[in-house]
């Protein structure tokens, strides 16, 4: 056992604190000044992008040939720096939600065809991307209850369905669209879905509302949609992988895109750390700098002791889906999506009151922040969800 | 002791009960759609407001001749019906916030003169004001850190400040702030304030921008407003009381406008808790109702429980302000101011986790009704401050 | 709505409080000095018991003509005050439990031969009973899942099975017992219970051995047994009401039962209120008293504002038991029996805290009422049924 | 970084295991069993000390030439197996508190002679020893309060004071205490403190009582004396180190004491999730098991979720004090110091609650460890002091 980075996480560590420093922070100003209901990123986004590729730090969060080949467990506090700035760093290196995770399965599902016309430009960065899976009217933590259907038709298929909170539809970028749904409902439980890609621009795709999360719109992100699909054709060989491979695609897809988010939710952690602590040494009540207060003391070290526990544990998650496989890492992957989002919405929520009325503003990203935390405690499964199915293999364990 | 409303209060709460179902509730739908950016209030409130007092149903909140004279017990179970659609209910009896302390402060403390310009219009709606308090660079819960100057020159008052989150001051009607501020700096540290009305259209009053609300502008309450006063000058006779009687003042208003809050917390809680049953009861994940999850089922026990405790202590809070006064009823005003947004942030949370990502969207008042719950965490001072006066009254009984 | 007390409490009230100061309290270190693994109570109970029905202090729980004829909401902050010093105010006062529970009982469902060989004695101190429900190998909250047996055999009944956590039955003044099983395990879920009186002499009953809670075995109160009924044998006459009212009388017992622990419990967390602010007032740390420091401050304004709160759902829930009966105040008992031992434990653990390593000691009475506190989690039920039974009432409002 | 075992571990670790099974677990009835107030360990553990030495079992805690020569990082895993048994596992491998401190201390600050007479006796198992340094009347988490004199007269130096929760002191077997007291109150703050060698058997060393823990005296132990030391004399060459050296070796000896107590609190941790598991799965209530009810599984859940991470940290604490030294991993063992016992404990609470009365009784461990657990919060200092220090480290990286 051993704690330390290696090498290859130290030199790209250090590189991107550094266009974090120089380039990310200071253009945090701008985004936020986004005006609402404006879907496209600001235009400072594609100077970042360039300036990142330069700096090789580019498509980080892929292993394998497409991409910067770093184990998980090297990328895991990369993505961590990069969630310090959560709405723009991460889309600065290409490596955003849902992107990322449609880049994955692409480059393990998709045929050559489908590589060439949509990794490419995504690996790119030349187009983004949106992943329809959840639906207004379902539980689509289990998806299995997925209701969007998907017909064959001739050398086509045709979709049907209603589909909401699918980050980044709205962004002018935003080229295509993953679709999961069900091709078979008469098939085995998990073998009913499929995944298919749908151009955006598609005849039928008619994107309803942006659905905002608490009071945002997270416009720059290109917003979360609702989306109804209307007799959308499109051709047959858009379907990825095999007819009924759909839920194991996703299952794949989800471990992933899960540690992304538990990582960047550390960045976010600490970032509310540094500023709390920055406004508790500088502000003043009762005579005194809040940093005297016992009660801010104990936010700052509970946060702390928190932190601390919980990256060792995404770590640890990540060295297991490098060693083990995705499959391996399950229990841990679930550990991370339940700690991770409500520790991680406390910390925040201690922020915001150590700044007072300033911490619900604008003025600070820790409101939007800890609305990010919170959302993550429903998105990709309820909490409740995963505790019940860690609770199952824990009593598992004792049943034998 | 005797637990039961006496007979006005239960003809009020009958009469208030029906206008909610039939004029209010179905006016919600208009209310939410409320364009971003847009300051005034949607035009059904006029009409909502007429119907209010044709039922006798306006100013309830008010005691004495000038409202409807109800006592503040009376009044209790009144406002947390208000607090179900708060931000419509209010406004349509004229009970809401800023407005109802300005106009207790002027019928207290007000001249005829005063009262007959500014208090008169409020009490019939015509106008609507706000209360300049709270400053960006202070610690504002305590109010002898208030920076603004008020410094008489002549026949006038000259202010000099900033202040921020001043609700309603965007509102088209809102003809007139109550600014708080320092016209001797030298003198005792409680006699150093005074406040003053200064008409919203007077040279020198700058709105800023209006500060949001984890994302919300609260456009239909005037939104909350950062404002620059350089060199505002009124005539003399603006000054409310006599210089340095700003800090008493501002304690008087405060003890009803923060029962008024936790009264309208209960009934935002018992809209949570309605809510989530509905959904708990119509939504089926795993092969059955939400309803029967055991979590589920412990957050509507929990919520009950905290909610009837709650509501228990505001009403003998009211009525300890009745028959002690408000300085009598100092610990449980501090107590309730503590309790309140708190408990109703922890339903409130469990309404949102029960409804899913909808839960977080615009479709259902919860992700806002929480944001008002989290934000009087910080409102008229952190709790952090009152539990430090609470504790220090309770250590205060064991040192005689 | 009045939340003064009327004059028969408040005198009641001054004269407890005369006789907890001048006699109970001053009696704490004896009863503390108790040796382990000694059932009966130290000779100064006796004392207490005379002195306290000389003042006219005696069997003041029970409502009508066999007691003091208080309401619940006269008798409430009654019982609270003998919380102060639970394990020997409430003998002192021939209120404790199980005999008030068994007093009841008898009062409202004996035949008068019973009423006079069993109640007479009772309410007169000359004898003390216990309760025998509890099963080890049933989840007993549930009467229903009670598995001794009870069997008519001529003139008599014969009784067989195993009991533990059976109250008080150590102690040797402990003459009789009331006994619950099943007459009739074929009939109607709830009308296959039955209860009878053994006395404990009876051949057969056998004591083996006193159950712990935590470290303590609960001498002064005479124990909590584990028994085995071996072919019991009791007059036919003994059986207490018709066969399989058993779980109806169960229930009629359990409301006031119920009312009585939280009324103790809010009495504990005041002391333990008292004994930290005592405490942090006189115990220096890092040059000042722990009563400055911020986190100590939270802990005594927290437990303040929930005792307040508690306290008036207790008042409330008596108030309903008088009006509208123990069967209509269900909700709020259910609400109360979830609210007060969590609420109680929470504050004595912040009183321990206080108090460092002599909290967790013989030296204050503070670890010993923690286990009192924490135990009633599951005594008459553990929490979670109790939350989800009020769940179900809650839900069961929004589906007609 | 890598979070697998090495081989030396995964051997000791195999065979500890097994022989906990087998002998250790086996014998845990026998301890259980052991009479209140008589403060020898049961006869087995002598017969379990010569299995364990047997085995090569033996001194594991200690590392360099005296002890098996393990890191800490290897310890770790083995002194959590010894948790699952704390009262019997721990003194079975002589890897006991408080006698590992002593051990490490004499090894570390110990003469040749203190070596030869105290710490070979004491490794190989044939005495046992105490700390005492916590005093009644003083907050002993600062060691500069401490009260108790050191003064040298002639050959001798003379100990007046009185120290209480001194574990083990009554232990029969228990030869030998090191007291930390003051030789030079006018010295800087810090050089005030010395620790000196105090034969049990010396005159005047008085034993008062033994003090409890929720009622428990932890006999087997040796309970937890308060010891008066009334003008004792021991030889001057009985000083640890020089007059002066004392708050610095105490300093040395809390970091190994500290980790150990985290690392056996997740062996209780896992014992109480195995327990709790165990228990659901076999018991029913309303008509099926209770692991199917989802309160049941979140417990579950949420207590393996705070485990992994709560290890992880330990180790990393572990490999930072083999890697970089006590000093340098002062800021985790805070941290662990403060998580641990907390998370322990509500661990230990839930499976109480999951066996209902059983769970605060004696027919299983778990109220005994929750005591302990609940005790390590205050022991070493409470929660409260060192979450003040680990703030004030977080504070100092952004003042800068």
């Amino acid at each position: 056992m051993d704690f330390a980075f290696d090498e290859t996480t130290m030199d790209y560590h250090a590189r991107l604190s550094d266009f974090l420093d120089t380039h990310v922070h200071p253009a945090e100003a701008a985004y936020d000044a986004h005006p609402a209901g404006d879907w496209s990123p600001p235009p400072i986004l594609a100077e970042l992008q360039a300036e990142a590729r330069a700096r090789g730090l580019w498509n980080l969060f892929l292993p394998g040939e497409h991409g910067a080949g770093l184990t998980n467990l090297q990328y895991a506090p990369l993505a961590e720096l990069t969630g310090r700035s959560p709405a723009l760093a991460p889309a600065a290196l290409n490596c955003a939600a849902p992107d990322t995770g449609n880049m994955e399965l692409l480059a393990e599902f998709g045929t050559p065809a489908q590589r060439k016309e949509w990794l490419e430009p995504l690996l790119d960065g030349r187009i983004r991307s949106a992943f329809a899976m959840t639906e207004p009217d379902v539980a689509s933590s289990d998806a299995t209850n997925i209701t969007t259907s998907i017909v064959r038709d001739g050398d086509e298929y045709v979709i049907n369905g209603r589909k909401w909170f699918i980050t980044g539809a709205m962004n002018p970028a935003c080229a295509i669209l993953i679709v999961m749904g069900k091709t078979d409902p008469s098939a085995e439980r998990h073998r009913q879905q499929s995944q298919i890609l749908v151009p955006r621009d598609t005849p039928g795709v008619r994107i309803v509302r942006g659905m905002r999360t608490f009071g945002y719109d997270d416009g720059t992100h290109g917003g979360h949609a609702e989306i109804i699909f209307d007799g959308v054709r499109v051709p047959a060989e858009n379907l990825i992988g095999a007819e009924g491979d759909g839920f194991a695609i996703s299952q794949a897809r989800l471990g992933p895109g899960r540690i992304h988010h538990c990582m960047r939710l550390i960045g976010m952690a600490e970032r509310a750390v540094e500023l709390m602590c920055r406004r508790v040494l500088s502000r003043e009540a009762f005579g005194r700098p809040l940093a005297d207060q016992g009660v801010v003391q104990d936010w700052i070290a509970e946060s702390r002791v928190r932190i601390e526990q919980l990256r060792l544990l995404v770590f640890k998650t990540a060295w297991l889906m490098d060693t083990v496989g995705n499959r391996g890492a399950h229990t841990e992957i679930q550990a991370i999506k339940i700690a991770a989002p409500s520790t991680v919405e406390w910390i925040l929520d201690k922020a915001v009151q150590a700044h007072g009325a300033g911490g619900v503003s604008q003025d600070t990203p820790l409101a939007q922040l800890w609305v990010a935390a919170r959302t993550l405690r429903l998105a990709d499964g309820p909490d409740e969800v995963h505790r019940r199915g860690l609770a199952r293999r824990e009593l598992a364990r004792w049943t034998a």
